[in-house]
């Protein structure tokens, strides 16, 4: 696929998941309305939507084509977006802008970006909860939602938050640790969104499988770019400041392996899960673009 | 239902809370035990358990004798607990005991107190995805979800929580805002309790819905006997300084409404909800004692 259809196809994609979020999105009115407000803010304050445009995508390649899907694409960038609004709290990292405005709490304040938060990890539930009336397999759902819950908690994207914030500045940073916190931290949600799509699709346990295994070679290579590109980008192409890492004398894969291995095993977990992606019998070439995108990146 | 009786059953019950408990809760160990310490320590930190109480009595009402349940139960009392230790963060009440223990945050850590609140509530969906397995009836549950996330989030506890936060200190507090708080901040909870009992158990709309009121009054009443036990009562009897409420010039149902029509209020509410609990057809005196011990309470 190249580069300009891909964009294109990106675009629409987005605009398709912008239309979803703002349905499920709640109405802002009535005595709650502050942390309605910053929930909207704080959902709608941009971002790529690579986690639902993943999981529509996943759900399309298994022959999916309901609307059951959409509830649970909404709630899945609600948990991302509530993994944000947290992340950036005055005891987390204290960050006061993010994509150049303002952070929930530095908005709303403190006590709200708290509220906000919660508020939207519930509504993420109760949004998926809203599958059950679009279909009559609610036993997929069921299965769907225990997914959602099991990558967003302490054996998914949390538990992998929890191990990274007790890991800063203290030694003993090993491979193992590493790959765990890349492997919940980032890949899990990852792994919801594919694994979401394929279940309430109808796919196999097989092929259920197989789309967690991509979504996981994706996170964890999305990881190890990270930390190759803070060392030979630039802040113009990044838009972030490089060299962080090394100012903060942080260990990553890349320090403990060095360039050339991790160029390596960038290449390899792209590979390994674009070649997943065509054994499956669906039409995978989008999401296959996808993924070489956002493993071998150029920012 | 004499007291002695009474405590017997309340006795025997918290230990079956107990056991559901331990059972549910996740094993502490691995890369991310604190957080798994954290959630366990806020547990099973004490509590009366009334909410998963009511939920296996009102499973039990309607006939209901399966583990589905349980998941449930677990699930209320995590989502109690989780708003209990989000409650107590420094950019909320700030509280550093809770039954005379260290609060979560003051024990682990501002950072881990958040992260556990997180993973309390993500591990309740988690949990009560569980009972999926334990039934054929996925609809069911699917139902019993959603009544969970609504019930706990904007449109239920969180909402009330979010008014509570946003009004205090603040002029203007009126009879509907303070009656919506208790509606929103303690009812909601006890609702979802009463009618997740009633759904799984296979009970009719009607009596859902008549759960449902049932634990609003209860929920009500309850709010508006802490503002008369906090100009009656003793120091000794309630196990907290009383006269708060003046002290803090707060504007309460009872400083809006007086004594005498508080008092009358609390035993409208209570009075209606063991009669609307005396139409069921199944045993409800354990229930009923329950209503107005929590209602026409001492202390």
């Amino acid at each position: 696929m190249d580069g300009a259809k891909m964009d294109q196809m990106l675009k629409v994609r987005m605009e398709e998941v912008e239309r979803i979020l703002k349905t499920y999105l709640p109405d802002v009115s009535g005595m709650q309305r502050t942390v309605l407000e910053a929930m909207e803010y704080s959902v709608l304050a941009g971002g790529k939507r690579l986690r639902p445009i993943m999981m529509l995508e996943s759900y399309r390649i298994f022959g999916g084509n309901e609307r059951v899907i959409e509830p649970f694409a909404a709630a899945l960038e609600m948990i991302h977006t509530y993994s944000l609004v947290h992340d950036d709290l005055p005891a987390m990292d204290n960050d006061q802008y993010r994509r150049g405005k303002l952070t929930t709490h530095a908005k709303y304040g403190e006590a709200m970006g708290i509220l906000a938060g919660d508020a939207l990890l519930t509504y993420a539930f109760e949004t998926a909860a809203k599958a059950f009336a679009l279909t009559f397999d609610a036993a997929r759902v069921g299965r769907a939602m225990q997914v959602l819950a099991r990558k967003a908690g302490i054996y998914g994207m949390l538990g992998g938050q929890v191990i990274d914030v007790e890991s800063e500045g203290k030694p003993g940073m090993t491979l193992e640790k590493i790959t765990r916190i890349h492997t919940l931290k980032t890949a899990a949600l990852i792994e919801s969104s594919l694994m979401i799509g394929a279940i309430l699709a109808g796919a196999k346990e097989e092929q259920i499988c197989q789309m967690e295994q991509v979504a996981r070679n994706v996170g964890i290579a999305f990881q190890i770019q990270d930390d190759i590109l803070d060392v030979t980008s630039t802040q113009e192409v990044l838009g972030k400041p490089i060299g962080s890492d090394a100012k903060n004398e942080k260990v990553t894969y890349l320090t403990l392996q060095g360039m050339e291995a991790s160029v390596a095993e960038v290449n390899r977990l792209s590979d390994e899960a674009v070649s997943l992606l065509e054994q499956l019998a669906g039409d995978t070439a989008f999401l296959e673009a996808l993924v070489r995108m956002l493993t071998v990146r150029k920012k």
